[in-house]
This record gives structure tokens, sequence and C-alpha cells, in this order.
């Protein structure tokens, strides 16, 4: 088993960088925080004997050697970086939980027949910039690098100069390595886990996501001087999109989710109807069909809407995975490592869209889960135990030790 | 008459100041470009031969003196400051004709009874601080001056900060002046005064206002992992209460407006359902019962609406101005005049709010109102003639004349 103390140790001492207002953590990726957080990961890692590489993306690779050289490494791994309102857990513990694994290996004096790489992906959050998950995307060759740097944030910078700036463009080519296997271990951000009282989550599936970004067009004009007969109201038309977004997942229920986090309007002045919304729908399910279902009713409705108020109306495609299935054999390893270790445990599909997603269109790939207290997570307030970290934590090194061979 | 190309030159040349992006200005109060545009006003004025006056709030009253020691001021003027997409004659043209009356009358050798102050009042937009009229509110008693200096913009700075930060604190008190009478010279900012092809719209009254900011509490959570039903989705809380607030507006038609120019989403994330939703109704009527009718309605809504979803509700009123009636004989002094020039002129019910609003409060004041195209204002693309500019400039002069005495 791994050390639960020195596991949670290590994820409150990485929850004192990039500190949020509410006990959670605002590090978001590529900002001063980041690149703090970075460096003492890769502190833990040197001290732990763990070499290192980085690529061109910025993600970290952290290498225990194996004993076979011809031998394929294992990845273990998740993202370092936070929801600018993020909590302590969300990646880090994926990350961290890889660390532990590592140490409690050197604890026990085991060596694997396969090298074992720690990974730090870059910009999972996809917060600053859309969208999510894009250094694993573009190194299993779903973007291209180009596509990544070229990405802004709502300041206008680009990932490309953000990436410079805190000095983590590293010099191996993204997507060059190879894995053998791919594990992430992540809390379930959703209540399913706590409501049926099971340690571990054998997550079989990914639910698919679109980020459909609106950009509605409007005209300027006086709130008070301008008769209700000749406004171009796209406040009004983003309302009206919002309430058909939720009668869209209604309708797919069970199984669907649908809701917009990200609103800007322009100029944004008491006085002033908006000339501009922009605004990013995210909707999401395990079903492919009800996925692109609910994806073509949004896509033909919000341009109606649009349309009876004279608002002009423009979408873009900003974000999307299909539903991933994972490795049978890599959900069966969890499975018994789970059930040699006595932990309660389900299959479960994951919500959230994680690193592994893309990670599974070029490995073996799958993932463990926690719950998390309340299902809450994108929130500072998300919460876990410290029993249930671990429980995952062991569940991660038996997988490991099993794929990786001694 | 007055001097149309001077007028219009130092439109052309205010508006150089604090450019908009689309051929409009950007000089929202108490930023380096309201300093800058101050400054040309104050030598433009000190050249035609009038001395300045600065009260606490940063109101600039600059004096051409009468001929009779004991006669209280005529004053006339508007506000330089602009929305943050605004127009180049929102305001400014009131200010600018001041001086050009002022100009003219300097031409021709007239001097007057009473003094006249060309006046500019601070942050009348209410664009950075709301309330709009900020500082002819505190002119007229309506606002403690605490309350002005305390305002913050969407940054956390402070109307008072920002106001020594520009260096336009002066040393009058505010309110201290006593006026004989105020004129205000406006562009329409509707459609009416073109549709019905009149010169010079005679403002009787100005219609009153509501702006009801609402906080509404949700909770932040992951927008892929949460069940629908387990949100507390204040985005669509928002979403609602506009489609509600734009149906208490139409039943109230004819002679009621209702919109939303401000929204802000906190953490404003593609992927977390809003914590916070913070916006701003803006509701406007000529007739009392309606205004607070509206008002009572919204209020008794919104919590209804936010109930439903288990979202919080708050609402704080912004910003508030009743109905006005404008001073008869002032008013029927501006349509005389009108009409002497002969120029078509028409009756008109200001739908924006002006600092003639205040100043109505503590002295005898009207409006004068040119067509403007298309009913547009709080626009970049805001436009109006050379001619109507100083078709109204012209009734502007000879109601001071009258008013001020020869
Ligand atoms: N795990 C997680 O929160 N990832 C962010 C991408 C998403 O929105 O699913
Ligand atoms: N005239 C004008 O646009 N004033 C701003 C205050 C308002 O919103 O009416």
């Amino acid at each position: 088993r791994v050390n639960a103390d020195r596991l949670w140790d290590s994820l409150m001492e990485m929850a004192k960088i990039g500190p949020g207002v509410a006990g959670g953590n605002n590090r978001q990726t590529l900002t001063d925080a980041d690149a703090e957080g970075r460096k003492l990961f890769q502190r833990w890692c040197e001290a732990a004997g763990l070499s290192m590489g980085v690529d061109t993306m910025g993600n970290m690779f952290m290498t225990r050697e194996g004993t076979d050289p011809e031998a394929l490494p294992v990845y273990v791994g998740s993202h370092l970086d936070t929801q600018p309102t993020g909590g302590k857990y969300d990646g880090v513990l994926g990350v961290l939980a890889g660390l532990e694994v590592v140490r409690s290996l050197n604890d026990l004096g085991i060596r694997t027949k396969h090298p074992i790489v720690v990974t730090n992906w870059t910009n999972e959050e996809g917060a600053r910039f859309a969208p999510a998950m894009l250094a694993s995307g573009v190194f299993a060759g779903i973007h291209t690098q180009d596509y990544a740097y070229a990405r802004r944030d709502p300041e206008g910078k680009t990932f490309g100069e953000e990436l410079a700036r805190i000095g983590w463009v590293g010099d191996e080519e993204v997507g060059a390595r190879k894995m053998h296997a791919y594990f992430e271990y992540h809390i379930e951000q959703g209540p399913i886990l706590e409501a049926e009282e099971k340690q571990i989550g054998v997550v079989t599936h990914c639910q698919g996501l679109w980020w459909l970004e609106f950009t509605l067009t409007g005209r300027e004009a006086h709130t008070g001087s301008t008769p209700m007969a000749m406004r171009v109201n796209a406040g009004l038309a983003m309302a009206r999109i919002l309430e058909m977004v939720q009668a869209v997942a209604m309708e797919n229920q069970p199984g669907a989710v649908g809701g917009v986090g990200q609103v800007f309007f322009s100029p944004n002045s008491r006085n002033v109807l908006p000339g501009k919304v922009v605004f990013t729908v995210d909707i999401r399910s395990p079903d492919q069909a009800k996925l692109d279902g609910m994806r073509a009713r949004i896509e033909a409705e919000a341009p109606r809407i649009c349309e009876a108020l004279g608002v002009g109306c423009s979408v873009e495609a900003v974000g999307h995975f299909d539903p991933v299935t994972f490795d049978p054999a890599l959900v069966a390893t969890v499975r018994k490592a789970a059930g040699d270790l006595g932990y309660s445990h389900m299959n479960i599909v994951s919500g959230a869209g994680h690193d592994a997603c893309w990670a599974a269109k070029v490995a073996p790939a799958t993932m463990i889960m926690c719950p998390c207290v309340g299902g809450l997570s994108h929130n500072e307030a998300e919460d876990i135990s410290k029993e249930w970290a671990a429980a995952g934590a062991d569940v991660l090194l038996h997988a490991v030790i099993g794929t990786a061979g001694i």
C-alpha cells in the first residue's frame, strides 16, 4: 500500500501554490503559479530518482527506469493546472498519486520490467485556452501544435507566447513517445460513488462532448431611448438559447447534460443593448447518437431563435471528443486490483473529459476514480478524504505493478 | 445664428481624443482621455474669455460675466464623457454648442444681463460608475458626495480615487451655485424626430428609470459530471429573468422599455456552471405608475424564478429617477425660438436620462433636441449632420439670449 500521509502532505503542499479565494486553487495553465507548481513537482520527482523530459507543448514526463531496456514505459498521470476557482484535487491527485506510486516502489525496493513515467499534461482544464485536454490532444495527433500555439485566452494572449514566457517549452517532439499503457487516477467530480458508498470507480467509458461557441450580433443601442420594436437584442436571443439548451438536455434524459458556463456581453454597459454576445454551450453524453443529435438540434434551433429577433448567429465548435471506451484488459486489471485490496468498487462512466481520453487514441488506457464530497468539482470547496485519496492510489500502485511487471 | 462650421470643427477635434474602434469614442469618465478632453475644453473656453470653476465632483463651470452683478447665471451644458463604445455627439454636442453660443455672442459683441455658465458634468453616462448622471445628482442633493466617491468601476477602482488620479478634484463645494435657468441641448438618441422630419425637439418631459442590479447565487459545479437534477444553475435563472423583463416591458406598451446591457458570469469558465451571475435590468417609462408597476412585477417574479431553480436572488437599485416635467416657461421659450428661426419642431419626451433631470430639481430647466440617424446612440456609428447640429445650437442661442436678457 502507498503512504497515505505522504500523498496527503504533497497534495496540501502543492495547494499552497496559486491559492484561491475560498480554500481552493487558481493555478491556471501557463501562469506564474503553474510554473511554480511545475518546479515543485520536478524537485519532488528528481528527489525520487526520476529523470525529466519535456516536450514542445510543455508536457512533463518523469521517468523511473525499468529493468528491460526494450520495454515501453507504463505512463501514469493527469494535470497540475486548475480552474480559476478550482479545487485542490482535480488533476493534482492523479499526478501526485503517480509520484506516490514511485515513492512507494522506492521504499519497497521494487524494480519493474517496464519503465514508469509520471506525467503532467499541459492545459487539461481548457479554462484559459479552449479546448480542454489541449496538450494531450496534440500528443495524440488530434490537434496540430500550430493550432494549439495559436489558442488565445480572454485577454488575447496565445498559448505559444505564454508557454515560452513561463519557460516550459521543452525540446522533445510532441507525441514521439510510445506507451505500453496509460493509467489516470482522478476524483469522480460527480455524485455516484459517494451515493453508492463505493471507494473505487472502475472507469469503463467517458462521455463525449461538444463545446459550441456562439457569437450573436445585435445592434448596440441605448436602453432608454430605443423603442422595443426597434431593438436587435442579442442578449434576449442568448437567454432564449440558454433555455433551449436546457430543454434539449432534459429531453435527452437520462444520460445527457447541457449548460453554459461562459458569457461575454459587449460593450457590457448597463445602458447599452449588447452589440455582441459570445457564449459557449457545453453538451455531453456517453451515447454518440444522443450527443450528435443534441448538437444538431441546438445548431438548428439557435439560428431560428436569432432570426425571429433579427440577431445574427454564428457558431464554432471549440471543443469536441467522441465518447470513449477504455481498454478492457486494463479495466479488468483495475477491477482486480480493487478487489484484491478489498476496496468496494463499481463500474462508472466519466462525466468529465480527461487526458486519458486522448491517450486512449494511441495506447491502451484507462482510469481509476475516487469519490468526492457532494459530487462537487470545479468549485473551491471540492473535497475528498485522505482515506479516499489513498485507496485509489493503492489501486493505481497494484495496477501499475501488474502492468509494468516485476 | 451660430457658426455651424466652427461648431462642427470643434466636435471633430474633440472626437480625436479617446478614439473608439469603429469611428466613435471611448472617453469614459475619469480616464486619461477624459482628462485630456477636459483640458481641451478648458483651453477653448479660456480663449473665449471664460473663467473656470471646478467643484469637488469635478464638474466644470466656465463663466462669461453678465452686466448685472446681482443676476444669477443661466447655465448651459451637458457632458464630455462617453460610453465605452460611444458616439461623437452624445453629451459632447451640448457642451460644445454651449461654447459656440458664447463664441457667437463674442462675435456679435452681445453682452447679457445674466452671466452664462457653460458646464461639463462629470460621469453622466454611468458606464464606469453607476448610477448615470452621478455628479449632477450630487449637485442637486440627490446623492451625497461620500456615496459618489465610493462608487466602484468593474475593476474595483472608486470614483473618488480616479477623480483625484486624473487631477480634477476642484475646490468648490458641490451644489453651492444657484442657477437662474438650465438649458441642455442633446441629440435625441431615438427615432422620432427623424421619422417625423422635424429639426427640433421641444423636450417637455423625460421618462423615469430604475436600474435593478441582480446578484444570483448558484452552485459552481462541473458542466460535464454534474447531473441535470443536481444543478443550481444561476445562468439559467438569469436567462429566465431576461425573458420575463422582456414580457413585462411588452405588456406595458406603449410607453415603456426594459432590457439588460450588462451581465457578469463568475468564474466565467466554459466548463463551470456559474456560482454567481450579476446583471442589471434597465426599465423606463414616462408614466410613474407604469414605471413603479414594472419594478414591482420584476422584483416579485425574479425571486420566484430563482426559487424554482434553488438559486439565491438579491436585488439592489443602483440607479433611479422619477419621470421629469420640464419648466413650462423655459419650454415655451425653446418652442418660440425654434418657431422664430423657422425650424420645424415638435414636442418630445426624452427617452434617455440627462443632467437636466437633476438640474430640474434645483432650478427651472429644459432641453432641446436634434435628430440622429436611425435613432441610433450608444453605438460608435451614432451620426448627425452639421445642419442638424447647428439648428439646435441656433435655438439654444436664442433661448439663452431670451432668458439671460440683453
Ligand atoms: N476533469 C476535468 O474537469 N477536465 C476538464 C475538461 C472537461 O470539461 O471535462
Ligand atoms: N443621455 C444618455 O445617454 N445618458 C445616459 C443615462 C441613461 O442611460 O439614460
